[in-house]
């Protein structure tokens, strides 16, 4: 039976409840909406004893439908003090859920500062108190975690940012047999788990089985299909030779890809940081570098890789288009290696990619170190690690480090660094950013996907682009779905349902998930309203308003009166 | 003929017009509150080019009435998010309303970083190019415009803090002969003024008299017996004798004293610091120190002082019981001299006292220095201003030094450092720090007053009380008055309806002065909803909701819900 298990961090105590009947049909990032407009005072203090850690694998979790094994972490974020749902492939979702967990809700906070890892199975949850990871690095705490616990568990860990609290530490997890590391990384809810004392999460599956679902057949009948559809795309082969890095050519040919500190849209030696480049160097070194890898087990789509160092060991994996964007043509570098790196310390440390390579764009800006300087980037990544004062500057995030740094060119909304599309060069993006809940989140209403479709540098239909790729965003992360499993949904909605009733039994339009969707959306802006984290009193950064971007020469002009009508559309509800 | 100033820190250009229709019976506060709504948008960045920093005297500036001369500076803050007015005694306020000015506005902002000096004389505006101040100290600055401006000017500096645009950095301005060093210290606009590139502003009133009144007669009369009342008061002697510092034995029996980062209420070896041993120890130092010392020409209240050091040279002036409070019990350090050296350098650096004594307060509680260590902190504080990294942390204020450290136990509200009043042992000031648009200070609505009447560790009564002291605060801030002023008022609210005809001729119920402050709050609330710093999502720290502070173990258990009603409650419009 499926259950919901809370853990007070506090006094250590853990309960085991069924799910409620309030709950019966919410998963993922539903859930946590859900669980935190109910039971978490939106004014409470994001590291205190307030605020929750929610760890809630989508409604298809646990089943063999491919790439709808994604976790969805929520809290209170610390960056943006609003409610954050931050998503992540990897296999402790899929885990959690064969265990039968609908949510693990990490309650209260210690006094003392703690480490501790929570282990769980299908038949308990406990503490294990002598920790072997504490302090540890993230790939340490990996490793020895998968030898003491076997390989098969699925992990949760923070790494040194996370312990510090820093509100850039993200929430690390792995792939099949630990090659991968996949993060939770934005909005900082490793500063929360850190928080709660949590330094690891062991799910271990043994004993268990995927779903059989409601009605095998029609289930069975519509994942088939649904994966059918996945590999019929056009674009599955261009997905698996070149992951997410497929699209930084285009990125800057659209003249949206975050240059210098966002002062330009497009950069020199874009073939370095290319896709192609990417595969071709993969392919070229060998050794343990592969592309087509596949981040959690089942999944055909397969966009993950292996990015090797000139020996062909493992450097990073996987190597994505944000991180490219970010640490790379952010800051001046283009080269793989040197992204490589910074995106290995990234990981071994903790934090979010894209947060710290926003941050190292700020700090190149204000002279700490110069632009392409990849050395100095990775001393500086390594004083976060070690928590000096500049580190934790750093490590705060893109928002903090500009405020330390009296800076006012600082590339953030509400307080979380924005991802690899510059608004002023994708101004449908602007508009997620300021009014998507999830705030400057690359997976909560990206208009990248519509960029040839919508001219992304006039605001022509942008809100309503946005308002439909909010709620489908939704839909995703409540499900348990991938951003790229999307297509299939897209050009045949009533798939989802049938999945659903395969799965569930239940008896829904596609209007009804699209009604869901939207409520979710309802209660987070709700949370972050009375956080006061409202989008109403958030707006692009203000030097994107008056500074022209290069090479298209816009400023980001949908004013804030146009953006805020966004909650006014009523939406095809049969559209995904 | 008063006049609006407006200077363009970015084109240099310089604008004078009439005082409008709209704007003719607001000052101080009252139009800070007016400019701000009308022209500033709530979301802009508080260093970018749409905030914009407004010097206003309040209405009966530059008129003989005593006590009346205060400068009211305000803008959006870069600590609160929301707007601030900041409030300081000295002698720029009475010289700019001498001159004619009701408000100067800085707007826009300077693309690069740039030091300049404003001066202004009752017929003209310029800018002073060759900056002999860029980089100095505040001490530095005020002597060096001294020498060159003529001892008579009104100045307005900002020190290395506010060039650096720490959200921790104050205004400076001085009091007669520039002995004292006065600060407009409060909510970060040193930051605000050092984005706009403005290091130093010189008020040059010669040739200027004071403002006769429309009918001088009734003006003298009044003014006179409000003086008189001043004089007559029974706290007149304490005042003058022990200045603010009178309250710091008070404050420790009631148990609400900041101590060791806000863990106790009162403090070990509190005669040390008390009132008595400062007057005491001025009186045996003499040499340059001085008890009963006027901040503003024509004061008689005279609360202020010199300290000396052990050779009888001015340490600090003036020494205030925040600062005590904050820089010495909340920090551990129990001896004059060394909250005065700590003083001395936040005045010297240019920033806010109160909201560096909290953040070291933080600092020690995390193993930065120990508590007690006048040598770490003072140290600590010079980092500040070389601008280390560890400084700018700091200087950024409590709670984002709090956020930095990953500390839980970080004394702010709103992002703003709480005063010398802990709300568990004063809980009509938990009320005034959540609730009041300029959020925790001490100067909006202090319960302190009223802790005699009103039993402190009791929630009865506290909403209502505060509500009435932030209009009371509103009023005093409008009209340039000075808190300790309000005694007469208070006595005969009529009092203040006889100045005003006799000052412009008004006919006024004092109905009439209580609506308009109400409206001003209104505005101010209103601006920052739409900013996102709403009283409706912040709360007192929470550990103050759950750690009892002794002697009294009491916690803070004013509920939100509570708190909320205030704004629903319809003051008696006719008490001060």
């Amino acid at each position: 039976m499926e259950r919901i298990i809370r853990v007070n961090t506090r006094t250590g105590e853990i309960a085991t409840t069924p799910v409620p009947e309030r709950m019966a049909r919410l998963g993922g990032r539903g859930l946590i909406a859900d669980i935190m407009v109910d039971e978490v005072s939106p004014i409470c203090h994001p590291l205190g004893r307030g605020n929750k850690l929610i760890f809630a694998p989508g409604l298809l979790g646990g089943t063999p439908v491919p790439a709808s094994g994604r976790l969805s972490i929520g809290g209170k974020s610390p960056l943006t003090g609003g409610i954050k749902e931050s998503n992540v492939g990897g296999e402790a979702g899929q885990k959690l859920a064969r265990i039968g967990v609908r949510a693990l809700i990490l309650e209260d906070a210690p006094d003392e500062p703690t480490d501790r890892i929570l282990y769980l199975n299908k038949d308990r949850v406990e503490w294990i108190d002598d920790d072997p990871i504490a302090g540890r690095s993230v790939q340490d705490s990996l490793t020895l975690l998968r030898e003491r616990f076997g390989p098969s568990c699925g992990l949760l860990v923070i790494g040194p940012a996370g312990e510090m609290k820093m509100a850039a530490a993200g929430i690390a997890t792995t792939g099949p047999e630990s090659v991968q590391t996949r993060y939770a990384a934005r909005g900082g809810l490793g500063a929360v788990m850190g928080a709660k004392g949590v330094k690891g999460i062991v799910i271990d599956d043994r004993g268990t089985t995927n779903y059989p679902g409601y009605d095998q057949a029609r289930f069975k009948e519509s994942y088939r299909t649904y994966t059918q559809m996945l590999l019929a795309s056009p674009k599955l082969e261009a997905r698996r030779r070149y992951g997410t890095a497929g699209i930084v050519v285009t990125a800057n040919e659209l003249g949206l890809l975050p240059t210098r500190n966002f002062s330009r849209g497009s950069c020199d030696g874009i073939d370095e940081i290319s896709g192609v480049r990417l595969a071709e160097t993969i392919a070229a070194r060998g050794g343990e570098g592969r592309s087509g890898v596949a981040c959690m087990t089942g999944c055909v789509i397969k966009c993950s890789n292996v990015y090797p160092d000139q020996t062909g060991k493992k450097k990073v994996a996987t190597l994505q288009y944000e991180n490219i964007a970010l640490l790379g043509s952010n800051c001046g570098i283009t080269n793989l290696d040197g992204i490589a790196e910074l995106n290995a310390l990234c990981n071994d440390i903790g934090l979010d990619a894209i947060e710290i390579g926003g941050v190292l764009g700020v700090a190149m800006e204000a002279g700490l170190i110069r632009f392409g300087d990849v050395n100095g980037a990775a001393d500086l990544l390594r004083r976060i690690g070690e928590g000096e004062p500049l580190g934790r500057i750093l490590g705060e995030g893109v928002a903090f480090t500009g405020r330390a740094l009296g800076s006012r060119r600082v590339p953030a909304v509400n307080g979380q660094g924005i991802p690899g599309y510059d608004p002023r060069g994708l101004k449908g993006n602007g508009v997620t950013y300021v009014t998507s809940p999830m705030g400057a989140d690359h997976t909560a209403g990206n208009a990248f996907g519509t960029a040839k479709t919508l001219d992304p540098l006039s605001k022509k239909g942008q809100v309503e682009n946005s308002r439909k790729l909010q709620i489908r965003g939704v839909i995703l992360d409540t499900f348990g779905l991938c951003l790229f499993a999307r297509g299939p949904f897209v050009e045949r909605p009533g798939l989802l349902v049938e999945l659903i009733f395969g799965r569930f039994g239940w008896d829904l339009a596609f209007a009804d998930i699209t009604q869901a969707a939207a409520e979710t959306l309802r209660l987070e802006r709700r949370f972050n309203d009375a956080a006061g984290s409202s989008d109403r009193s958030c707006d692009v950064p203000e030097f994107m308003r008056y500074e022209p971007l290069p090479p298209h020469n816009t400023v980001y002009d949908i004013t804030p009166e146009e953006t805020a009508k966004i909650w006014e559309i009523e939406p095809d509800r049969d559209e995904f």
